[in-house]
């Protein structure tokens, strides 16, 4: 079983979005286990991505990516890391220092525009259970 | 008022998706009135499309905008439209021919991804909303 594990910073209320990533992981379970962790702070981020053996970062400045792409990246991380893999993505102020750019960590973008991060989140799922049903040929991507 | 219509092709039926709608366009009923409409099929959609004065269209292979681009953009618009602007987001199979580049047709992108439409629609919304608050300097943009 695939692991990914999708660390934010603060987290969210709202009951639509929580509805609609949920609705993600369910349709994602057979292949992968999404957990959604918050963080604190920033200081607790970068505790929480110390444990972590494979870490991509979601940043503005990140590369940009179509589906496809993201799709052959996502598989590429998930063998180099052995299975496991770990999504950030900052907080309001975006990403510390630590894991911006220069910092070795593998930036990705999912738009030039500002995002919430609640919204990236969501998007970020989507993209994900994209990402699988792009490797196997289905319907859901044409 | 200004006046933004989306026609998007083909309903949703997401409940969390109309919640986090109505919630931006709750926030922008001060300054913009949002009409979300739905096309029937392509041939309706280019039917509608007709009636209005100035069409914007998302598509994948439109410009890419940071925010504050799109701010820029959408208020150019609106003053191009005479405070009104229709946004013309395609069904699964993408826009019509008719819309496509090269139709005369101003396109934008919010992403290099394929997104599904539905999501299209709430991250449209929420830039809309980011565009004006862009434009008066608050703290939502940052």
């Amino acid at each position: 079983m695939l692991k990914i594990k999708i660390i934010s910073v603060g987290k969210t209320k709202e009951e639509w979005l929580e509805t609609a990533i949920a609705e993600y992981v369910k349709r994602l379970q057979a292949i992968a286990l999404i957990e959604c962790v918050w963080a604190k702070n920033d200081g607790h981020l970068l505790e929480l991505v110390k444990k972590e053996s494979l870490v991509v970062c979601c940043d503005a400045k990140g590369d940009l990516m179509t589906s496809e792409q993201f799709s052959g990246f996502l598989h590429k991380k998930l063998i180099e890391g052995g299975s496991r893999l770990a999504i950030v993505i900052g907080g309001a102020e975006g990403l510390p220092e630590e894991l911006r750019e220069g910092s070795g960590c593998a930036l990705m973008s999912l738009s030039r525009m500002t995002l919430t991060h609640q919204m990236v989140r969501l998007l970020l799922v989507e993209q994900i259970y994209r990402a699988f049903e792009i490797a196997k040929g289905s319907k859901y991507h044409k």
